[in-house]
């Protein structure tokens, strides 16, 4: 399994701004990313804190896929290419995309 | 569903330090937080890239619980104190802890 997991900063301007990321990253954003070709499971979560330590990020959210070649098929997919130009919209320079890969040696 | 998603910086001391790291993490750690009581699920993927950027990220865990107090009940647990205990010997100001709440209403 590769596995998408994108890590999007709190936006500048308070609660304000961090409502009207969330409601365009609703219902702008992930309908176009439900269409992507080839994703098994999709999972958003919101940040409630970081332990002992302060954080500045809000939203974490991860995209599952068979393996990386599927992941990398669906990247450069239509929906997914949409899905990314409304990101740079709405959270410009806030997201930080890392690709994982199971480690089943690890634990 | 509460997560604590683990962050792990590689280490410096280039591949062996993290190959060190790897086999500590999997032999002295991960058997403590598998005892850990009401952990419903774990994944432990290792980072293999960051798109467009580069990352000092090594390795992401994500512990799932029932809810925020199954969480905390974890944390304060013998086998994840231990498990921390270990953490701080092998991966020393290495990890980010994140509390992770789901948000259906997100995606």
């Amino acid at each position: 399994m590769s596995t998408l997991l994108v890590l999007y900063r709190r936006p500048e301007g308070g609660p304000e701004a961090l409502a009207t990321f969330e409601r365009r990253y609703a219902t702008e954003h992930m309908p176009l990313v439900a269409e992507t070709p080839g994703l098994r499971a999709t999972r958003v979560q919101r940040v409630s804190e970081a332990l002992g330590a302060t954080t500045d990020l809000a939203v974490v959210t991860a995209m599952d896929f068979d393996d990386r070649a599927a992941l990398d098929s669906a990247l450069a997919s239509d929906p997914m290419r949409q899905a990314g130009r409304i990101l740079r919209e709405i959270a410009p320079g806030l997201a930080t995309f890392l690709v994982l890969e199971d480690a089943p040696d690890l634990g």
